[in-house]
């Protein structure tokens, strides 16, 4: 094991190695080579082996990865040797379609709560988990051991979710309200604002004009 | 003008602190040192001097950045001083709650077509905008400038609606099935897909043991 930290964009990229992997095991391919995964990944191969190698020395030379191997090996490293389960907060359309991606998640993660603070959401049902109210939170992450926690309300009430969350003890937060939140620092938050993701693509488009100086 | 390429994180961050300076503005703030930039973003103020500093020479020591300057300077970057039109494909729970979010884009951003396959889907109003059967992205594309493409439909369609979207003269696409498409290098395509962002936030969770040797 190499000590070195590791980059959050080497760890962003090894689900996606996963799920083609479990694409390969699924076809019964043995063995994969870090050509085909870039290929069919559009990365660059020696990235991939690099990525890997972060990990330990998984490939063969002249042979590639023994998919079975390196399915089980990253499972590991991502933790998902385990069942990881999922809160989330805000039962809105964005909480709804997020809640329908359970099937793809596998890989012993899922969302097994739901909350919102709107009498006219609790109760319902969302894939066949029922809507709790917000004052439910805390006790229900304790008692169904939840880990992460995703915020889909309003970025005006994404605050008080999210302290709610850490007060519940939710280890990592995943948040799709377009604001900063203020967590303590042993807590991962990732940002999955799509507005941001939206406003910097159109960084990229062309007949743009760079600033050229600073009058 | 620096001309060393500029990382995709640094222009992630830029609408982090468009949205910020925007809200400065708003309450009539003039100026903002990148110390209260770093507080109020969690971000290191000296990440935030040099992501800027790529541009242009924004900040003057002892007083910070003029914040109605510094908003039309990275709206420039970002190109948003000119307005972009985005189509979104796939009006399911996804789509639905995306569009929502043209109310926080402003910025001359907009969502102004939706478009799908299902018949049932076809006529319906979203937020205003009617949703069209995926014959018509092409014409609509040309005629209404789109010049960026959301995906929004399931893993096993998105390979095809992106052909369709690179097809119609879309300069950039920001997907969000979980699977890896294939563009040409000259369109700029950003993954979305939440179930990468979910199972990589498992790493940081508590109790890992790194894998330690090859055995």
């Amino acid at each position: 094991m190499k000590s070195e930290k590791i980059s959050d964009a080497v760890v962003r990229r090894l689900p996606v190695y996963l799920r083609f992997l479990n694409q390969l095991s699924q076809r019964e391919v043995p063995t994969v080579s870090s050509q085909e995964l870039g290929q069919k990944l559009a990365l660059n191969p020696a990235q991939i082996r690099k990525d890997l190698a972060y990990f330990g020395d998984f490939g063969r030379k002249g042979i590639g990865y023994d998919v079975s191997y390196l399915i089980e090996k990253i499972r590991q490293i991502l933790n998902l040797d385990q069942p990881i389960n999922v809160a989330l907060v805000g039962a809105g359309n964005l909480g709804q379609a997020l809640s329908n991606y359970n099937a793809y998640l596998k890989d012993n993660m899922k969302i097994v709560s739901i909350f919102d603070a709107f009498p006219s959401k609790i109760g319902t049902q969302i894939n066949n988990i029922t809507v709790q109210p917000i004052e439910e939170l805390k006790e229900t992450v304790k008692a169904n051991n939840i880990r992460i926690g995703i915020i889909t309300v309003p970025d005006t009430e994404a605050q008080r979710v999210a302290d709610v969350l850490v007060e519940a003890g939710i280890e990592a937060i995943l948040n799709f309200a377009p604001t900063i939140l203020k967590v303590p620092p042993e807590i991962r938050i990732h940002g999955a604002d799509f507005t941001t993701d939206l406003l910097s693509l159109a960084y990229y488009l062309e007949g743009k004009e760079h600033l050229s100086d600073e009058s």
